[in-house]
């Protein structure tokens, strides 16, 4: 068997088209989207992250202002610019760039952005809304991959679903998602006795590690589905977690790195600011109805 | 094999000794623990459930008081109660008891409780934290079920557990609670295909579905521990979801019900309004402290 290799541009690019329509109709409600990053220090590191979700930011209509603070900014300066952006009507989400200096701890930072404009969904009720299957703003990596499953002619509902990696951001939200879709789920991780006992047995297998190689051919289900989340920068290629070859000789389909789950990925972002801009519309509106 | 029953009632009382000799810190720190709860209309339903959580918070040394509102009190009437307790620094805690009037969403309810006050451990936040493995105030039922896995002689990095069961108060925390203990989780629920083919594959199987007589011992490991968390009425006596006869045949542990999980979960309620009381006492030292 020969996988069938998961286009994620073109699943993007749907996802864009609908997010530019929707940007459209709140523009022309006076409500046009607008995300602000937040970057700290030295942006080398992320710079061409950024610089790419500006690109995607115009091209959805979403207006994207990226701010950067000088490197010995305080803890409490850079919550009180946070504070001051969540109460300011014209900022519809806030993006916190990483990596940030060791003295600014990046949860403390999630935790302060208003879960409303919470746009990479990082906000612990932004997660634990997502537990309760109350989808609003999810983590922006997990929910572009399971949409790209979802964009496959599987049925979601028993389908047996292997994680591999279990971080709060990709791995967790993953499960919960997948669970929220009626998958049965198991989760593995480093402390896992044996991986490929569980990857074998699932009919989808996720991956978000950071370890090349990780999933060989061997450990799947023929026409099984692998949705590999991994980046990792290899003799100077980026590679995903699987060990693309083998895999994409057992797989039924799989995604490729780059170009899977990555640009997805940013779609998710701006579905998220349209949404997020939609909810404080609905929140404002309800706010002047409530005072008339 | 003979399964060890596992004495619920015992791992509670180690546990209360322990909360009430924290209260009794906290009240010569001039902070007695203190829980609200709230129950709307006909309250019978539920009044077994609320003495004996009484009677135990009497235990632990946490001061309990019981409030009744009228069965046509409206939900912004409710929320205005809940926003004076929570600003009210006489109460630690606050519960909601169920089932609320039809007009009344729990959810709403759940929501209008400070996380800090939120003893039950149903707020979206208390959620996400418990995902981002910040254990502050966890749902009681799932956290009382580790608990009690906790208590045996069984390593829990790497430990195969199945969790049936994918409620939001129940099954999923369970799930996020064991995945941060290192186990490798799979969990099951009326769209799994074969819940055979996981329960028989776990080191530990925990229950938590409404149904007597779903988990039977062909389902297990031998010498699997098995944790029931269902209360059922069968022919007017309280059963769990296990067949327990053929399940304490196969399985190494196992909880009874009545006696197992039921008395832990009331023990982690009181240990929760123990918690929540420590952490407003620092929430309110700090901002004196700040102020100063």
């Amino acid at each position: 068997m020969t996988a069938t290799v998961i286009d994620g541009k073109a699943i993007s690019a749907r996802m864009m088209a609908e997010i530019r329509a929707e940007a459209g109709e709140l523009e022309a409600a006076g409500w046009a989207p607008r995300l602000v990053s937040i970057s700290v220090g030295d942006v080398a590191a992320a710079e061409l992250y950024v610089r790419n979700q500006q690109k995607q930011a115009e091209a959805a209509g979403v207006a994207f202002e990226a701010r950067n603070y000088p490197s010995d900014i305080s803890l409490e300066q850079l919550t009180g610019v946070l504070a001051g952006l969540n109460a300011d009507p014209r900022v519809n989400g806030i993006i916190i760039q990483r990596p940030l200096p060791a003295h600014i701890p990046v949860k403390a930072l999630q935790k302060a952005v208003h879960p409303i404009k919470d746009v990479e969904g990082m906000h612990p009720s932004s997660i634990g809304n997502i537990v309760y299957n109350d989808l609003t703003l999810g983590p922006c990596t997990a929910v572009a991959a399971v949409e790209i499953l979802k964009s496959l002619p599987l049925k979601m509902e028993g389908l047996d679903v292997c994680v591999i990696g279990h971080s709060e951001i990709v791995g967790k939200p993953i499960a919960f998602l997948m669970m929220g879709l009626g998958a049965t789920v198991t989760v593995c991780h480093h402390m896992t006795r044996q991986v490929a006992v569980h990857s074998r047995a699932a009919d989808a297998v996720f991956v978000a590690v950071g370890k090349p190689g990780l999933v060989t051919g061997n450990m799947l289900k023929p026409g099984a589905a692998l949705i590999d989340i991994g980046i990792n920068r290899v003799e100077g290629r980026t590679v995903g977690d699987a060990d693309y070859a083998s895999c994409a000789e057992v797989a039924g389909w799989i995604t490729p790195v780059p170009g899977g789950v990555g640009p997805v990925t940013v779609a998710v972002l701006m579905r998220n600011a349209v949404l997020a801009t939609r909810m404080q519309k609905d929140h404002y509106r309800a706010a002047f109805a409530a005072a008339v």
